[in-house]
């Protein structure tokens, strides 16, 4: 075999160093002028490729394994509009700071803006959300050369995974002959080249240590915990939060409802708590200390918003500025584990007063049983949620949709030992591209159970392919009450022309079909017996299981959540 | 009803001056922050609205209904990645200059980069795609800001639709509460306010008919028409080409195979007689005019490119440079209709030869007959594209998907009188999307058929929600070959380690299950016949058929293909 011997040490070079820099995934969709990457990825001894023929679905499985994994993948497609297809998974990664490495092939320099096939403009196509852009020089294997192809491939992944994490963007030209010569390349042995050492500081200053001090005078405090998944951090918060008697209000995606980590400071019915307007105004904090992204309660944003703090913490690493409120007083700019923990060590708690801790505590208490308590026989939509916990198993890993399913999870995931992590894609909180991210963020061998709702499972009905191409078995959990179930929580519900034409919008899809066609086993059940027999069946089971849940009318689901709410609120009224 | 008056006020007067604009369609996917504005354009009296749930799809089912009905159409998304899912038909909308009105609803700027709940940075964010972008103002209902809608209402149906034709971004940050009032608006009875005239030059001025009359000198000419969509080319084209006595090398979507204009001058089986090297080295031009996009043919391409021809001349409307072979002479930026109308009028031709003429004419009725010739009982993928455009009925429409699809129509659709109208996505060329575009074009009523290979129709399955929804009836025709055939006719193809991974990428789907979820008949055919009879009934069936034709291996139907050109090739051995 000929091939093109420039074009082969180039691009090997840059693979090279790229999995040598940290790079174990690439997640490659089939295309013509990328196909000199493909084939040197492919070739190589240690990284690991995906082949995902949808680029939409590519760009969402990328980021699932990178989300699951903690560490940069590689996306690789063709010219044209494959590029634009990964938007919507670029703009996700963003904002949750994903770290992903985008490679487009491209025509070079002499085919582009003048009509050629798939020649389109690429050159910084995705804006403002890609960390860093490189538009890569035509292959040549000079040293010099070989060697810039180095030197990126390791700022590329140092880039991407530097926080906030987040996309890196290379475009390579590349010119006919596009297939490499196998003989021409060779793999290091695992060893970097180019070396990227960041300074993590490991303390925090004494001035940060007194402004805690001073805001522990306060008694009517409160840790609130969002989105997060460092290894560490919930053991890290829970003891700071021993160290300042403040209750912890923890989204599900703060990974501190589960695990073996101390609970007794987590408040987790803060949503239904919340929602009795004497509890809103008796729990008004003076203190609020914010780590991980904003939580998905909207009445617990606006406790937060209208208690006007007098100290309002949020700990967000780099140059985080995540404070919808506007009203926080101070931006600290820490790794969250590491503020917790320096803080749990270095803080001395002056303050004896507990009261108002005991209050969130006593809420919680009141407000649990309520939100567990049985509501109707089947069709409930908590009860999704209720009997998919009580039933998972240890370890296992929960990936949440957004819409309802996220609200759903925090009402009613209630703290226990299991460990369960729980996942989503909370950067844009889109409803696109979620079967995607959970396939891939079951790569690593845990079993998944993803919980979506009708019209998200359609969003990404392409994505099914990547669970039988790559033998990744996964249960599905499907919401099915056909149509947009959330917006029957807003105010257009009310607005009853048009309603159902523009925002219920029914699709009438019997699943069972698309599911089967993927190689999937598909189960419509009648009852929550036999919705825990089809969980615990599928945990076992080694394939692609999608569960239907029919549930209640949208508008019947909206009075169910609303019934126990009223009931939280009763109970409460005799404590605040 | 409550409702928000500025709001309805502010909104209903774009919209309204929107559709008096010209606008008479608009998709619209659901979304919490676009509300105002779909319920707004729900209520519009005139404006069609059309809900499409996936936001891909819905791009570019957009772009089908622009691209049919030559008009600008009215996109609707709510905030975040749901606008990101835009982007791919954004591309291709630009590169094929069709005109789309892209409405994306924002949060308000207080809530914008503070990690806000689906607020993602949407200033301006398809770059240098979008032709104009304007950040809207916050709604109020002020004389000033009511005629500020309406002024910017015109001008963006007004740019959109200007050559180049493209995509325009408005994006409309809004506060809650979200609900019109409708009794707050006013809908005019269809009279814009702001009219925009633009002057179209109908005369191309006399140093061009110079021009032309010098070019003309020269015997070996050639009229070469990419994709083209404009009412009356054909009879001004063929006009020209009778004055200068040129042929007219006509692509499949340059519209010239099918209808009752002459074609006397008019060469399809170039592509098959370029690959006969003897026939490629005599016909080398010394004038190529160029009208319309790049032709699908690689081999014409090199034809162009290779000769070096003293006058290359490329027609092209307002400020295109359409030209990858580098060797255009000239650019004429006019209408190609007006160009070819007025060149014929006033060019007199002074040459009597017309060998040049005759040998093309010669070479295409040796290689016509060849390409219809019997090739195999069934499975030739050729023979799909024969059989389909002999079943077809005047005055139907062919979609064509793109990849091997465009290619097998170049090769096999010959003249005809039947006015079969052929579109593709040429734009960017992507295997994207084309389903949803194929339905949007399909809207007009005439029966379309949609040709794809399995690999297209994968990729847009999602698409077939809008058949069922909106009740588009329409026949698809899926090759499957299992994979993508295309590579089987590229280099790598050779290098089959890692092929069937990398770019063969098999996925073994049993279509029928998912075309009987969105409601459609599916039927695999196992002869010729059989394929006939299916296309003939799927034409009176007033729903989606899709039919499925398993053709030879892929490696096979190379080879079936490679027959046939060495066939006119040695046929063409006397003439050369």
């Amino acid at each position: 075999m000929d091939g093109n011997y420039a074009l082969t040490e180039y691009l090997g070079a840059f693979i090279d160093e790229m999995v040598a820099s940290g790079v174990k995934h690439a997640v490659i969709s089939p295309g013509s002028r990328s196909t000199p990457l493909a084939l040197l990825m492919a070739e190589h001894p240690t990284l690991k490729t995906w082949i995902n023929i949808d680029e939409r679905s590519a760009g969402f499985f990328a980021l699932g394994i990178a989300k699951s994994t903690q560490s940069p993948v590689a996306l690789l497609c063709t010219s044209g509009t494959a590029a634009a297809n990964y938007f919507p998974a670029i703009v996700e990664a963003t904002y949750s700071r994903v770290p992903l490495i985008v490679l487009t092939a491209d025509r070079p320099h002499e085919l582009r803006e003048v009509g050629a096939p798939q020649a389109i403009n690429q050159i910084d196509m995705y804006g403002s959300y890609s960390k860093w852009f490189v538009e890569m020089a035509i292959p040549e294997n000079t040293p010099a050369l070989l060697n810039y192809a180095k030197t990126v491939a390791a700022r590329a992944v140092a880039t991407s995974d530097s926080a906030p994490a987040g996309v890196v963007h290379l475009n390579f030209p590349l010119r006919e002959p596009l297939v490499p010569n196998f003989n021409h390349v060779t793999w290091s042995k695992g060893d970097s080249v180019k070396k990227v050492i960041t300074n993590k500081e490991e303390k925090i200053s004494a001035s940060v240590i007194e402004l805690l001090q001073e805001v522990n005078q306060y008694e009517k405090g409160i840790i609130v915990c969002g989105p997060q998944d460092q290894e560490g951090f919930p053991k890290a918060v829970t003891e700071l939060a021993e160290v300042l008697g403040y209750p912890i209000l923890a989204d599900p995606l703060s990974q501190l409802r589960s695990g073996k980590h101390a609970k007794e400071n987590v408040v987790e019915c803060y949503d239904a708590i919340l929602k009795c307007s004497a509890a809103f105004e008796a729990l008004k904090p003076d203190v609020v200390i914010r780590l991980g992204a904003m939580p998905v309660s909207k009445v617990l944003t606006q406790l937060i918003s209208a208690s006007e703090a007098r100290y309002h913490l949020v700990v967000d690493e780099n140059l985080g500025f995540r404070d919808p409120t506007l009203k926080a007083t101070h931006f600290l700019h820490y790794d969250e584990v590491v503020f917790c923990k320096e803080a749990a060590t270095h803080v001395i708690a002056k303050r004896k007063a507990k009261q108002y801790l005991q209050q969130w505590i006593k809420a919680n208490e009141i407000a649990r049983p309520i939100l567990q308590s049985h509501v109707s026989d089947f069709h409930f939509e908590g009860d999704v949620v209720r009997r998919l916990t009580s039933t998972m198993k240890p370890h296992m890993c929960l990936f949440i949709g957004n819409s309802m399913p996220i609200r759903d999870v925090d009402s009613f995931y209630f703290l226990d030992e299991k460990n369960i992590r729980i996942l989503a894609n909370r950067g844009a909180n889109g409803i696109d591209g979620i079967i995607s991210t959970a396939l891939g963020a079951s790569i690593e061998g845990k079993r998944l159970v993803l919980l979506v709702g009708d019209i998200t499972f359609y969003h990404d009905l392409n994505g099914l392919l990547a669970s039988k191409l790559h033998n990744l078995p996964i249960t599905i959990v499907v919401v099915n009450n056909n149509g947009g179930g959330i917006f029957s929580f807003l105010p257009q519900a009310k607005e009853e022309k048009h309603f159902e034409l523009l925002f219920g919008t029914p699709m009438d899809l019997d699943f069972e079909k698309v599911v089967n066609m993927y190689g999937g086993r598909f189960k419509r059940v009648q009852s929550w017996s036999e919705y825990e027999d089809q969980l615990l069946e599928s945990y076992e089971a080694n394939q692609l299981t999608v569960i239907e849940v029919p549930t209640a009318s949208r508008d019947e689901n909206v009075k169910l959540h609303r019934n126990l709410w009223n009931e939280v609120t009763k109970e409460l009224q005799n404590l605040f």
